[in-house]
């Protein structure tokens, strides 16, 4: 017998249909004989109604009332599971986060969790009770009502695993679990049984967007079992822990790309110290997200060229800050190229294995893809290349660490 | 500088041009001066759709989870009215009944309240902010959500406005006040300046659905003044309060009437102990609402002829139950009719003045009007008459006792 925590999102109790399925599910693991704790979202939709209910009254409105009003939509979900549960006489209580005391920092609408009392949900699942739990919700220090911000209801569950010491937190999604790559890209993409936070982290923020990057963290620092798995369909999703011994030996856990990147390089750029964060923090206070930055020699030794990448959407604005930076620190040219993708292996079988890279490039050079910019980091190699190449670039490299295989 | 509560009810915070519109009410009176709490019902409509949602899962959810459901809809309304407030720069906050510990007990559905912290709205109070309060939900001792049931939202401002020591206890609906009688029947009808506890207990059980009778109860057991208003009109509504000296001087306040009406009568009983609870019981056991009973001697000295009046829904059965009855106890004869009304005159006043009885039955009887039962408390006479009568009678009473005129 374990305790596991289960987390639906707003997809899977999106109808009564839906939620009488998740009441099925959840029927099905304590009838096995686990204690449950499920953490649900509001139903989809709900809080896009609930947002322009607000909106038609004032267009930013008051945080503190916006999070008493959006926490309603969780609230919902959590009676209707219950009653759902109930019907298939399987006992069950919901609760909202101020009656489970989630307790958060008062920061409205992107609230973080500070502590969870376990008692109460601790003594109705001693009475064989499933216990139901709102997500992305708490109250701070003073009983405000706060909500986590969109997507938090992976972190309530997260949380609540952790305060619980549970065996394990189930996220259940749309897809059935974590894949070495996109399927839709490589067909023979393989459902990964096992990975690590850390890959996971590498892998959620390149765009692999199963997880919430945040839980991912939060699962990781508190040592919470985490799977990923799917609501419509049967099977064992992908366990996401530490490097534990038995693991999968692989290399490369997955290849990770992200479509939408640009670059921007700015030449000619007199060496002198302080230049990194003259270009840089104009682009900060504009809000644009840089991701990968180089900065070369140039070829008469006294000047720099300087690159970075950053979201396709920022393209214009950054490169119209750029010709104003070109201006005051006397730069030759500012280049750039908004037709570019990000390709990156993920494994923590590279720390201890040299040639990695090589084998990367060479790969991708038997291709004739040209490689445009390279970043490394402990487990992961990220390379730029042109658009036209991705999906060329994602299957060879797929084939040529083997992906497809399990590793044994 | 007064303390005030004020409740609005669902159709006044039935959109946001209606929510708005309550802002606008409540930052009057907060800029006048006064201490002002809010108390609110959900938007009209939206307990229904969270019901529909309730019984596509099933017919009788578990009532614990349904007051989880439905408490959702004043939460709404509470967060919408905060954000419309601080758009007008009035100060405000959202709370549930969790929030500022409306104690309830634990029956869930129609829970009735035990007990009000009242620190946390005096905080906010003395901060200079209003305060706007979720209608109709509390919770239980073990922080379980409950609701009051339906219409509960009165009580609920009553309930606060006690706990508060509140100057006055605002009722905004669609009506500008309690009238001598239905304006529909009598278009002469006025609007009191004020009523009793009593009186009003007296009008609204016969009919004239303005307050519900649980909050008047409330409100005279700890001394709130009740003043009933519009939310859609100016006005000073009616105010509703112990007997004051000074109070107007009237016999009457107003007259009630109850349109759908029947009468059973079972003819010819053996006179014997514990007829009328023969009869009663079995009425009273399929859920039937006995109003008037009077029992005469029969012609012969040794029957009883026995008479109730009920809901005209309900005559069909009572009169199957009572064709039964007459067989178990040699009964003669059972007879009935349901196209009868009710007539009553309330008012404190016919306490100290006799002769109230007499005038009624006077004017009744030159109109033509058939008195067919009577029955009398202290401070209110009914009369049954044929339903066709009604206007006609209501009429008469409200002309021969002057109500059109405010007594001096």
């Amino acid at each position: 017998m374990a305790l596991i925590v289960q987390k639906y999102g707003g997809t899977s109790v999106g109808s009564i249909e839906r939620i009488e399925a998740v009441a099925d599910k959840v029927k099905g693991w304590r009838d096995q004989g686990h204690e449950v704790v499920v953490v649900v979202s509001d139903m989809s939709g709900e809080t896009n109604r609930l947002v322009e209910l607000a909106k038609a009254i004032q267009d930013s409105p008051v945080p503190r009332e916006l999070d008493v009003l959006l926490s309603t939509g969780e609230q919902v979900t959590i009676a209707l599971l219950s009653m759902a549960l109930n019907k298939r006489h399987c006992p069950a209580r919901s609760f909202t986060g101020h009656q489970v005391h989630i307790r958060t920092d008062s920061a409205h609408n992107k609230a973080r969790i500070v502590d969870i009392d376990n008692k109460r949900i601790r003594q109705d699942l001693d009475q064989g009770r499933v216990v139901v739990v709102a997500g992305f919700q708490g109250i701070d220090e003073e009983g405000n009502i706060t909500t986590l911000g969109r997507g938090g209801s992976d972190t309530s569950a997260v949380a609540l695993a952790a305060a619980l010491k549970a065996d394990e937190c189930q996220i259940y999604t749309d897809v059935d679990g974590v894949y070495t790559t996109d399927p839709r890209v490589v067909p023979e993409a393989r459902r990964l049984e096992r990975i690590t936070f850390e890959e996971m982290m590498e892998m959620a923020s390149l765009g692999s967007k199963v997880l919430q990057i945040r839980s991912v963290e939060f699962a990781g620092k508190y040592n919470v079992p985490l799977r990923v798995m799917s609501s419509f369909e049967e099977g064992e999703g992908t366990l996401i822990t530490y490097e534990e011994e038995g693991m999968e030996e692989a290399l490369i856990s997955g290849i990770a790309f992200n479509r939408d990147e640009a670059k921007l390089t700015i030449i000619g750029v007199p060496d002198q110290p302080g230049v990194a964060s003259k270009i840089l923090s104009p682009i900060g206070k504009a809000n644009i997200e840089v991701d990968m930055i180089i900065q070369n020699m140039g070829a008469d030794g006294t000047t720099t060229d300087f690159t970075f990448t950053m979201h396709r959407n920022d393209y214009e604005k950054a490169l119209a800050i750029l010709e104003q930076i070109k201006q005051e620190l006397g730069a030759r040219e500012v280049s750039g190229d908004n037709k570019i993708v990000k390709i990156s292996l993920v494994g923590v079988g590279m720390r201890s294995h040299a040639g990695i890279a090589g084998t990367m490039f060479e790969v991708l050079a038997n291709e004739g893809i040209n490689i445009r910019m390279i970043s490394t980091s402990e487990i992961k190699i990220s390379v730029v290349v042109d658009e036209k190449y991705l999906e060329l670039g994602v299957r060879a490299l797929h084939t040529a660490f083997g992906l497809e295989n399990k590793p044994i």
